[in-house]
């Protein structure tokens, strides 16, 4: 994707985690011209040199008047929201409660995947959502072989597991990863996030609550009614890292239908724990043949 | 369930938790003599006045001569398992290393309810599997209103969310418990349990994790291809007391294939806790129409 025209401002509503900054780097890189509203777990981030500013949820109008009076036309809405907004809490501004009845039906709607339900609001608002694939097509997994080494017997089994139980979960709209050896499933992601997942996983085998022949895997996948302009899975360095700590061997994503988050610092950390990382089709295995054109593998 | 001949022996294969004393005290009422093999999670537990004695997983054969020396036909197994055998770690005597290869593949079939795995593993050895409702009938949860108050809209709301999550679990043969508000699916039970899936809950409500309009159900629903002999869902008062920790404000079983264990002290627990518990049918709603001709309801 490129600039309409040089400079072109794009909007980046950005919240938490490393991605956001990923994104308006290859948006500068691209010829644009970031302007960047933060919210939810941005706000504490450092983003110094771009434009823009941290809003609260009650100030949601403050901020599309923002991007509209700095000339955004396209906006990409990424990173973490871990936290719903309370909208008994908010004390809203004059224009927060011009649009509040439309931003309330919004965030009430499903799970707790806001960044979407953003984008949404934004699109009626005249500001056109765009995906992060669009602004830099190397953040998506390609099919086969991501990172470290080849998966053995066991991890492909636990994989195959994995994936099953997390395609299940994303028909019913719940969390998007599940941990399984080749036996079972050992934890399903909910309203509780991938991260705090993985510390279950290491905390029940730190109680012996696993056996010793069961090999782990994680799978991320993609709904199969996903909307891949937003909220695709992603793994990053931290991944690995607290995949590693709850001795998972092998990890899976959606081949073309999610992200990997600063793929030479996860190819790194994926050698130094000894973990496997795939990009599976999506009955399941790895498949060199559904391998994306534009993939993060390209960068290896 | 009648005994065959007066004082017949029924063994008992009893986990932890409070479930195996109340169907040995069941049988022994109905004119059984319990004989008890005690296993995992019921090492501690203090049995006296019962023949019987505890058995580590590497004493398999060692329990079931126990059962057949003891006149043993008929075998209830139930309560709580909640460490995996860990077969490498097994120092086999003689009798175990004979039916070692039985075993092993029994342990390693699917998930983590070996009570069913040990289960199939008697029948192959002689002894007939019961269920605890043939012992006891009145534990079975009847449709409806099982204690406490009416539902709300939002609990209903919530009970229907968190029961269609619950069945498509079951399908795939992982937890059978779920908790979710009117809005989204909060938590989804694997390896953990039930009581750690509730202090997960508690946990995300503690730090705001949760919206404060959120009304949390759960629902504990038989597998749609359930083996009713085993493993049947269940909740006791430890059950109230730790959703009602988590916030939760309605609870909801399957009507007919789930136990209530305890029912009076489930009553009271749900009485004082003000929360909604129900049977609920298999198309989620709570249905006077199925509730079974003997159920926990007869007893209130």
């Amino acid at each position: 994707m490129e600039p309409r025209f040089p400079g072109e401002p794009l909007g980046l509503i950005a919240g938490g985690g490393r991605l956001p900054r990923i994104v308006a780097e290859a948006a500068r890189a691209h010829g644009f011209r970031p302007v960047v509203v933060r919210i939810a777990d941005a706000e504490g981030d450092d983003w110094d040199g771009f434009a823009g500013g941290y809003y609260s949820w009650g100030r949601t109008g403050d901020a599309i008047r923002f991007l509209k009076r700095s000339g955004v036309l396209r906006v990409v809405a990424c990173g973490t929201v871990s936290k719903r907004p309370d909208f008994r809490a908010i004390v809203p501004s004059f224009a927060t409660l011009l649009k509040l009845p439309a931003a309330f039906a919004i965030v009430r709607g499903g799970d707790d995947r806001l960044l979407r339900a953003a984008a949404r609001f934004l699109e009626n608002e005249g500001l056109e959502p765009m995906a992060v694939q669009d602004v830099e097509p190397k953040l998506l997994a390609p099919a086969g072989r991501i990172a470290g080494r080849e998966p053995g017997t066991s991890e492909e089994r636990a994989l195959a597991l994995a994936h099953r139980a997390a395609v299940a979960l994303g028909r019913l709209d719940v969390g998007q990863a599940v941990v399984a050896s080749q036996e079972r499933v050992i934890a399903l992601e909910a309203a509780e996030g991938t991260r705090e997942m993985l510390h279950r996983v290491a905390d029940l085998r730190a109680r012996n609550r696993l056996g010793r022949g069961e090999t782990l895997a994680l799978v991320k996948a993609a709904k199969p009614q996903q909307d891949e302009r937003f909220d695709l899975p992603s793994i990053g360095v931290s991944t690995i890292v607290e995949a590693d700590a709850a001795g998972v061997r092998a990890i899976g994503v959606s081949a073309g239908r999610s992200l990997v988050i600063d793929y030479d610092a996860v190819a790194a950390a994926a050698r130094d724990a000894g973990i496997a990382v795939l990009g599976l089709a999506p009955d399941g295995l790895p498949d060199e043949a559904s391998r994306p054109a534009a993939s993060a593998g390209s960068t290896a």
